[in-house]
Order: C-alpha cells, then sequence, then structure tokens
C-alpha cells in the first residue's frame, strides 16, 4: 500500500484532463499502431489546443510535420501532456525527454512492463521514480489512452458519446461495450481513464479527481485490482457525499473470472465476498456486467430517495405482472400487499375489474382510459408504502397499430413522465413496445424503459439493495502495537483476553508435577480440558480432550497425550458446556489489498451444513458487528428461536468487535480466528484461537 | 383431476387445428371486439379454407355477407371448427347452434365463466357438458383464439410468425411478447393456442396434440394453472422422448406473482418448488421470463448433446472473458481448468501471448489472423473436456470499421458457423457487435447470438441444468388401500411401522396402571420418554417428556402431564439418543394439481438456521429418494463429515421411499410426516409421526 501516503493528494489533475496543450511521442502513419489512432483522435478534436506530434524519423505524420523529438519544441512549446506510444526499449528516454520537455502528466501506452514480469516491473518502478521526482503525474503504462468530452481532450482510440459518467477502467473492450450500451439509454461519458497498470496514478486517485469535476454525476469503475483498497472506500465514500454514486464492475465471484483477470491485467484479485464487504463499507453499487452496469447507472440517474426494497407492479393485464414479481424477488426486493385504503384509492382510478393487490392489473383499463396509467402510478409513487415503482406490459403498443388510441397513449407517456419527474423514488419501465414513441416519450425524459422486466427488477436492486446495506464505521486503522513474539496459543489467547475477549480459565503445564499443581490449585476447576499445544487444528489432529472430572482421568489423558503427540506443552484448561449455547466463528484476515477484514459465521456442526458467514472491513463497530451477526440466515439462533434463550448479542458484538480490533493492531499477523466463540444467554466465552503470521 | 381420464385420449385434434371451414359466431364490424380482429385475421388467412362470419343482425359484417345464425348454412355447409365470440348471456345456445351445425371443435372467446364465480362456473360446466356429448372438443372459454401456421388457420388477434415451437398459454400479453422475441432471435411459431379457463381441453390435451405434429420442434409453455399435474408430467415425458423439449414459463416463486397470477385466472397456483420437481421429474426447461423462455428454445433448437455443466469461454481479450466466467458460474454453470494437453492445443493454435487455462483468451491474436477464432472453438467443441462453448467479446467489430479486416471477418463467421453446425454441443456468441453482418451470419445459421453475455449464460444454464436433474420414477399411483379411521397418533404411527417405517418400543397407556405395566413388562425398556397424546405439535406444547430413567420419575411425569395437558392417552416410549446422528424431516403433502409430493431435510436444530429441503413427485423409488437426499446442501452430514460416521445412507433412502408409498395409497391424506426420522450409522429410528386428512 505505498500509494496510501499520497491518495487524495492529487485531487487536481488539470494537466492531465484539461492540458494546454498535448504531444503524441510515437505518432504513426501506420493504422496497426496506437500512435496512429491517438494522433487522429487528437487531431480531431474539436477546440485550439495544440497537439504535437513526434516520430524519431522526423518528416510527417498524417500529413503534418512531425517532430524528432521533444527538445525540438523549445522553450515556447511547452506541453502539459504527453502520450508515450513508443516501443517498451525507448520507454523510459521516452520519459527523460517528456519530463525535460515540462510534461505535467504522462498518458503511457507502452506495454510490456510489469504485467510481463520483474524486468518490466523495474523499468516501470524507475519510470514512476523519475516521474515523480519532477512533480508529474503519469496514467498507465499498459494503457489504452484517456479521453474528457467536457474539455475536449481525445486521446484515446474510440470515439465516446459525451454525458456525465465518469469511466475508469482497466479493459479498452469494456469501454467500447460500455458507450455502445449508455447510448442506447441515452446516456454518456464526462472522462474515460485507461487504468492500465496502474503504477502511478491508481483508480483512487482518479476517483478523487471526479469529486470536485461538476460534469460528472456518476462514476463507473471496471477494475481487476484496486492497488489501494482503503482509499478506493474513502474515495468511494467521498463521492457517494458528494453525490456522485459508485458503480463498481469486478469480476472474481468465480475461480475462472480470477483466472481471467490474471491473465488479463496480472491483477492481484480479492475475494469476491471482500469486494462485497468493500462495496458495503463505501456505499458502491456493484454490478456484474456492463449491461447492469448502465442499467444500473440509468436508474441512478433519475429521481432516487435512496434505500427501500418494496416495489410495486403496475400491468395492463395478462401474465407480465406475475413474471415481473418474480423477477424482483429474485432480485432480493419485495413486492409488498398494498393496504385497503390505498387499494381503494387505485380502484378508484382505475375500474372494478382492476386488481389493486399488488401486482396492480389495470386489467383492460387501460385501453379505455389511456391516463388509468399515470393516476395509478402516481398514486404509487406518492404513497409510503413502496419505495419505486416498475410498470411492466404492453405500454405503446397502439402507436404501432396506427389506432385513434396512439394519441392518447402518447398523451399518456408524457403524463406518467411528469409525474415521475415530479418526485424522487425510482421508476422503472418494461414493456414488449420498449421501441415506440410512448417508450421514446419515457427514454428522453431518463427514465429507464427495459424490453427484458429482468433487466428493470435487477436495475432497482442494484440501487435500493445496496444502499441500505451501506455500513459507515470510519475504518481507521489503529497504531499498530508490539508484534506478537509467537503465535502459540497461549500468546494470542493472552493477548486476546487483554484485549477483552473472554476464555476460560487455563493453565499451560509441560509435565505432570505441573499438571498436577494446576489441578490442585483449582485453576482450573473440573471439568477439564486438555490440548496439545503447537498443532494448529488442535481438534482435528485429535489434540483436544474433553471432560476429564478428576486427577486420576486428568493425569492418564495427559500421559496418553504426551505418548500420541509429544506436544512441547499442554493447556489444561476449565471446560464448557458447548450445549447450552451457540458456536460462532470470528477470525480476521489480511487481504492483500484492503487490510484487515473481519469474517463472522456460525461454527460447529453448521459449517458442514451451511456456509453462513458475513464480512466486513475492519476494525468494526459493535454497531456493525451487530448488524453483520443479524445478517447471518441462521440469525434466529441467536436472536432465540423454537422457545431457546437468545444470546446476549451484545456482548458477543462487542466482543466481535475487539478481536477485530486486535487484528488491525496486529499487521504482522496474516490471520486471527477465535473458533469456537460460544455465545449463551449470559456471555460469550472463547474456546479456542489461532494466528498466522505472513 | 377430473381430466384424467380423458388424458391422451385426445391426441388427434385434427378438426381444431386443421378444419375444413371455420364459422365465426359473433363477428362484427366494430373493432372494439374480438368477433371483428378474429374474422378480419381469419379472412386474411391465405388457403382455400371457408370462413363464415354469423352475427344475429344478419346483414354484412366486413363486407361479406353475414349469417343470421349457423342454421342458415344448411346441411351442406358443414363447419369443423366455430369460434363463439358471443356475450355470455348467449354462449349456452351458441354452444348448441354449433354443435347443432356439426361443429366438431369449439374455440369459446367468450368471458365472464368460471374466472368470475359460481354462477359462471355452472354454465361454464353446462357447456363442456354439452361439448361432451355431442363427442366435440372446446378450447377456452374466457381465451384468446388460436392460429396454427401450419394449416394457416389464423383464429387470433396477433399475426404470428410461422415456425417450429407450439406455443400454449394463459396470457395473450405473453404470446405478443414471445413472438416480438422470436423474431429476433430468428425463431417462429408453429402453433398457438390460448387457453383460457381449460374448462375442457387442457394444456395436457394440446401438448399430447404435439407429439406426432411433425412441424413442431419444441413446446413453450405459459400456464398459471396446469390443472392436471400428473397428466403433465406423462405429456412434458412423452414430448421429450419424441425429441421435442418442452420450456415452461409459471410465475409463482414469490407470493407478489402468485398474487398476481390468482388475480389474472383465478388459477390454482402450485407451490414454486413443487413446479421445480414437476420439471425435473418431466425432463422441463423451467424458465422465469419470456426473455429467458425464447433465449433457451433459441439454444434448445441448435446443436445439443444434452446434459452437461461444463463451459469453455472464449474471448479476445479485455474483461469479457472474466465477466462471462462469472455470469456462468451465476447461472449454476462451472468453467473448469484445461487440461495442459489442451492448452498446448489452444496455444498451438494461437500465439504466446494468448491464454488457455479457460477463459481462453486470444489476446489479439484475432486481429492477426481472424481465423484464429474458429480453430479455438474447433478445438474445444472436440474436446471432452467441456460441453459448450461461449464466444464472448468484440467479434464482429471490424465489419463496421470498413477495413481490410472486414472480409476475413465474415470469413471466420462462416468458418465459425461450419464448425459449430457440425457437431454436437451448444454453442453462444456474446458480442459487442450483436447486430453486426458477421454476427448475422452465425444468427442466420440459428446460433444464439446475444448482447448480453448474461442472457447467454442464462439460456445455457437452462438447458445443461435441467436435463441433469431429471427424475425418471414412473410415479404411477398405487392403489389406495382402507383409509385411516383415526390420525391420532398411535394410528398413523402404526399404519408407517407396518409399511416399514422403523419406531422405537412403545406403549399408549390411559392410566397410572397402564402405564406401571407397560414399565414392569420392559416393553418400553429405560430410559423413556412420555408424550401427550391429542396435539399436533407435542414438543412445541410441552408434552414431551424426555430421560425418564425408573418407575417413580416416570410417573411423576405423567402425573404432571395429565394435570397440566389432559391428554386422552399418552404414549411412553423407548428413548433414543439423537446426539448420535442426523435429524431428517420426511413429509408428503397432497397438492391440489400434482398429488403426494414428498419433502425431505435437515430437521432439528438445522431448520432453524437452513431452509434445507429437497421435493420429487411421489411415491419416489429408494434411488431417487438417494438423489433427493444427496441433493441437500448439508449431505455432508449424512455422508460423513468432519470424522464422524456416515449414516446408512441406503437405509435411510428406504424408509423415505416408503413414507411416499404410504402417503400415496392414503389419498385421504393431506399431509403425512415422519419428523424427526433419526438417521444414525446403524439405520433409522422414526422419533414422532402425525398426519392431517384433507
Amino acid at each position: 500500500m505505498d500509494h496510501e501516503t499520497i491518495a487524495g493528494t492529487r485531487g487536481d489533475l488539470a494537466a492531465l484532463f484539461d492540458p494546454r496543450s498535448v504531444a503524441i511521442v510515437g505518432a504513426s502513419d501506420d493504422t496497426s499502431k496506437w500512435g496512429n489512432a491517438l494522433a487522429q483522435r487528437a487531431l480531431a478534436a474539436p477546440g485550439p489546443r495544440p497537439v504535437h506530434l513526434v516520430n524519431w524519423r522526423g518528416g510527417s505524420v498524417l500529413g503534418r510535420p512531425a517532430l524528432r523529438s521533444l527538445a525540438e519544441l523549445g522553450a515556447d512549446g511547452e506541453v502539459d501532456l504527453v502520450a508515450l506510444c513508443v516501443p517498451v526499449a525507448g520507454f523510459l528516454d521516452a520519459v527523460d525527454d517528456a519530463l525535460a520537455a515540462g510534461a505535467r502528466a504522462l498518458v503511457a501506452i507502452t506495454a510490456g512492463l510489469a504485467e510481463l514480469g520483474p524486468e518490466g516491473a523495474r523499468v516501470q518502478h524507475e519510470a514512476v521514480a523519475r516521474v515523480r521526482a519532477a512533480g508529474a503525474v503519469m496514467v498507465g503504462p499498459n494503457c489504452l489512452g484517456i479521453h474528457d468530452s467536457t474539455t475536449a481532450l481525445h486521446l484515446s482510440s474510440e470515439t465516446l458519446a459525451p454525458g456525465h459518467v465518469a469511466v475508469l477502467s482497466q479493459s479498452g473492450n469494456v469501454v467500447i461495450d460500455l458507450d455502445d450500451l449508455m447510448r442506447q439509454a441515452g446516456l454518456g461519458i464526462s472522462r474515460f481513464v485507461s487504468l492500465g497498470n496502474q503504477a502511478d496514478l491508481t483508480v483512487v486517485d482518479l476517483m478523487g479527481a471526479c469529486v470536485a469535476h461538476e460534469p460528472t454525476r456518476a462514476v463507473a469503475v471496471y477494475a481487476e485490482d484496486v492497488v489501494d483498497g482503503r482509499g478506493f472506500v474513502t474515495a468511494a465514500r467521498e463521492l457517494d457525499a458528494a453525490g456522485k454514486p459508485v458503480v463498481l464492475l469486478a469480476p472474481g465471484r468465480t475461480d475462472a473470472a480470477t483466472r481471467g483477470a490474471a491473465s488479463h491485467t496480472g491483477s492481484l484479485t480479492s475475494a469476491t465476498r471482500v469486494v462485497d464487504a468493500v462495496c458495503a463499507a463505501g456505499g458502491i453499487h456493484r454490478v456484474d456486467s456492463p449491461v447492469q452496469m448502465v442499467d444500473v447507472l440509468a436508474v441512478l440517474d433519475g429521481p432516487r430517495r435512496g434505500a427501500g426494497p418494496k416495489v410495486a407492479v403496475v400491468t395492463d393485464g395478462g401474465g407480465h405482472g406475475a413474471i415481473a414479481a418474480d423477477a424482483l424477488g429474485a432480485a432480493g426486493l419485495h413486492v409488498p400487499l398494498l393496504s385497503p385504503v390505498l387499494g381503494e384509492q387505485l380502484i378508484g382510478a382505475l375500474w372494478a375489474q382492476s386488481t389493486a393487490s399488488n401486482p396492480v392489473d389495470l386489467a383492460g383499463f387501460g385501453e379505455r382510459d389511456l391516463f388509468s396509467y399515470g393516476r395509478a402510478i402516481g398514486a404509487l409513487l406518492d404513497s409510503d408504502e413502496v419505495d419505486a415503482v416498475l410498470l411492466t406490459g404492453t405500454f405503446g403498443v397502439y402507436s404501432g397499430l396506427g389506432t385513434r388510441l396512439a394519441a392518447p397513449e402518447l398523451a399518456s407517456a408524457h403524463d406518467i413522465t411528469a409525474r415521475v419527474l415530479g418526485q424522487d423514488k425510482p421508476f422503472v419501465m418494461h414493456s414488449v413496445y420498449a421501441g415506440s414513441p410512448p417508450a421514446g416519450v419515457l427514454r428522453d425524459a431518463g427514465i429507464p424503459v427495459h424490453r427484458d422486466a429482468g433487466r428493470a427488477a435487477r436495475a432497482l436492486a442494484a440501487t435500493c439493495g445496496q444502499l441500505a446495506a451501506s455500513r459507515f464505521d470510519d475504518l481507521a486503522m489503529p497504531l499498530p502495537v508490539a508484534a506478537l513474539t509467537s503465535t502459540g496459543y497461549p500468546e494470542v489467547r493472552a493477548v486476546l483476553a487483554a484485549a477483552g475477549v473472554p476464555f476460560p480459565t487455563a493453565a499451560v503445564v509441560h509435565d505432570e508435577d505441573g499438571l498436577r499443581a494446576a489441578l490442585s490449585a483449582g485453576a482450573p476447576a473440573y471439568p477439564v480440558v486438555l490440548k496439545a499445544m503447537g498443532l494448529l487444528h488442535k481438534s482435528d489432529a485429535g489434540g483436544v480432550v474433553l471432560g476429564l472430572r478428576d486427577e486420576v482421568s486428568a493425569v492418564a489423558a495427559y500421559r496418553e497425550l504426551v505418548l500420541r503427540l509429544a506436544p512441547p506443552a499442554v493447556s489444561v484448561e476449565q471446560m464448557v458446556n458447548t450445549a447450552a449455547g451457540v458456536e460462532i466463528i470470528v477470525g480476521s484476515r489480511d487481504d492483500p489489498r484492503f487490510g484487515p477484514v473481519l469474517m463472522v459465521g456460525l461454527g460447529g456442526v453448521f459449517t458442514e451444513v451451511t456456509d453462513d458467514v458475513a464480512f466486513a472491513l475492519g476494525p468494526v463497530s459493535p454497531r456493525t458487528a451487530t448488524e453483520l451477526l443479524l445478517s447471518l440466515r441462521g440469525a434466529a439462533l441467536l436472536t432465540g428461536a423454537r422457545g431457546r434463550d437468545p444470546v446476549d448479542l451484545d456482548a458477543l458484538a462487542t466482543v466481535v468487535a475487539r478481536v477485530s480490533c486486535v487484528a488491525a493492531e496486529h499487521p504482522e499477523l496474516a490471520e486471527l480466528e477465535v473458533n469456537p466463540l460460544l455465545a449463551t444467554a449470559d456471555g460469550v466465552v472463547g474456546l479456542d484461537a489461532r494466528a498466522i503470521t505472513r
């Protein structure tokens, strides 16, 4: 995380996004080269910004005289931004020339650096050092360029539709995909930066540069590696606070996707559930495809009050209402039964055949009175009973039939649009006639219109669901304390106990005399447990003997344990009855990108049946720990189910938070785990603990 | 299930699908009436089939003379098929007239019958009786018509694209939706029947009529109610055996969808997991939306070897490979690592920068050699390591750029097409350029092409996954045995025990003397359990006392139980140690449409944590019971996890099958349940049982 120290200091990237002039080093007439594509696009860009073409052969490029080197520019030809399209062999020299010519920003297209191996990484590292020493910044290397439609800076190979979404991407093809989909959805791109190897400027710096960028209303990130995980969360929060949602496409839910990303950019991919935890912490909308990304951006571009999973479905009949309700359910949203009061109000706006239970089915009344759509939608948007409205079916059908209903249908579309824009809840339409003029009225007003109800439902879910899950612990990392001298069980247990994690009375003994002494002192009291030290997984290795009720059996068990496993020491501990409580796993793992990540889950026999775990960036507050615990599918075990006593949830959450703090204070630990942590109505107690250093 | 007796006897519906002549009763010049739309479409249909228009006013309709009644036709004007578009008040008379005129098939558009209430149901019932007495058949009432593109029978309001898919639907709007989507996918409709109230002909009869219908290659069903559940499964199996896949869109995964369907057609919706079990039993592909239905039909229309979840992803670079891998994973498919041998073969066909781990990333080589796409795809289709191939990315990009690569790209599309059609595995393409000429080459050849990789993945999953899950028990219902005289615990237990379900030794006692006698006879032996009779949920009501080790404690517990609950009797039973085994729930519920449906799941404490249950149509064989048990997420508990002994799975499966058989033999039971059924390494034993009559 060597970028952490400089994150946030590069908010003003004017030389990058709005340079007074640009130069393309490696400009070429050869259409198979990037130096050709960038030069063509830069020359075609509107506006008076000077463009200098540099080619070591000199002569002309694209019909304009080319410089042999930037040095030829002279004192009055100062360039702010230099794009480097040179072979890797000439990369460092080109960096030097650009810095010597006064460049304050570099866009390094050159490939063959860190993504190919150690030698490339060395050259890349050297380039970054020189750039930073000169007080400049660099995008890339191994990137595809930069584009800012708000300053007419066109330095990428694609022609991008202008708009309000900043796109930061590690994939050029994904940007082509997004641009095409955004055009269809009436959206466009304010800025595009191809991130490449993120050697100097990372996605975090570039997100930071969007906070104050007025024309940018949302930020779309395709990242296989966010480099500085904590900075990423902070930047996302700053954007969110500025009213600019962040939408993240980060493949890696499957091993195959991780392989794909690794082969593509050599990126270090975090576990997908860690990324989910990051999104929860940063208020980020995570999506799984370019299609979903644009669908979500379209919803976020419209009215949106924010959190809330309750959706009303309006349909003009047929099975579309039921199908949409299932689609919303599959996306994790709710289609609640409406109150009788609201139902009567709706029926009053419709006719007797209509149903108002949700789905609200006009049942043919739309044909009688096309403004019934608007009335029903308006009543639902005005009501507190739902958070969003989905219209599904065949709205727009009459415009194609050329009947007398075409004109009122178009007027109805304007009526719906006015009602939607006059309030603050999300509204999405699905129609078989998504391409019809009435649908066009909605789309032109920025209302999402889909041909597939599933897409409409998933887009709503990604906007409603995610916000509700946001967790806003401050995530400040504590100062490191003295590193553990050993990760032996007694030491790990001791540091946790000192932090307030309760453990049963125990003594570490090295021989039979020691065992007898501890037992006769009554510390621990019977029944006791023996644990062989020096084994990472004591239970699995048969290193734990339970239920010893007197000295004779304890000594016999001790002898057997020593004979079988020859442990360096044995811990003798007071036995706890696990049947009376719920076994929990609490662990923290140091993620290479995001630092300590906390996991809580159901332990014991449940781990075999259900992968019921939850993650959050650590350290967490007891409040977040409570939220995590209650988010488990088996939370009923904690809150009291089937006449069972509820566990002491406050005590449990406090201990979970403490474990996450200990992990954060010990950066030398790769993993720290208390498992099982027994939770009962009377409190919690750790029954085992382990740690692994990096 | 009053249709069961006639299912299968109506396979030849020639008068319905290929009538010698048709009549439309209620034909009208009023464009707001169905009698206008049907008459227009019937008159516009190609071919020589006579069309008779009937309107009680006589005169002319659509410029042609109209009959006042069918009786005017006379002896030589015999009509095979009559469409009834009359108000409900004239419905029965119109039925009589049609039958008197010799009609052998009726299509009843008339609405306002059973879907509105008991009086309508009475009229509908009477109509069916008259139709059947005359040896005729009826579609509807409350339907939207019928269409057969293979016989030029156009008797619905929509103009449908001809093709090879039979569409049977309870929603007209869904058919409009499907028709539009099928056109986009290059598919079309062989037959469409609007099912309406299914008063006479049901979806089952109409599926049966497609088995031998040569032009129909697949059957798409939108049903909110299949009326005859067992017949539905049988018909689906017959179609499957004839090589005609059945794709089912049946909303109802959520309560809201069930409400929507109920308000739409008044249908009786089965629980969604029952429908899933039906699909498994019938080899039916279940989908959730019209979009997915057409996507799946498109995959099924191409080469398909059948079962298999392993998919190779081929991409031309960028993040599309990783995104597609995640999409396939989300859809339940696998993207396996390829063998080194296959990897070398692929790299040999590509270049050194390419990766062949899966995703297979051409990494720019596609631009060098456009035929590398075909070579890579061909090698994967030929290999045994994958069951299907997905191409994702930007194939087709060059055709739009007008460069020298446009021609080879088009040739490459033909190369890919030839390779795909020359074998039997599914192949699907996603491309940003799904509308390009090269993509068109594939689409014209019937290869699915998508703009959204998620759709491509879900379509593959619905075809690959579902077949693998098919269960082919014969589902024959046993003859009913003598009905239970009582559903008291001892009687239910006795009938199960007689069928071979083991229970602990027990005695039913009515007083202290009886208790003492049973205990002193040693039947049961100590420790014993007391259970108060007459309570459906004994444990929840505190009617069970465990762990009584001698007569004194047993008698004391008996007195307390009698004092507190005053049960009619008490069962004293040998206690079983549940800690040594796994608690299972086995139940059967009589579904109103599908008959006995078996459920198995994890019981005890797991029911609070995980809804881990599996369903199948009963009665099941021990083989299917084993499959169900092993399909549980917590199956590891049964097969031995963490050093625990595996349970006797054969014994468990046998008992599960026996419970399903007892339920099937007792049609008077609405529910039958053994819970818990304790499974150990040594066998199984039922610890409680209950039944509910209808």
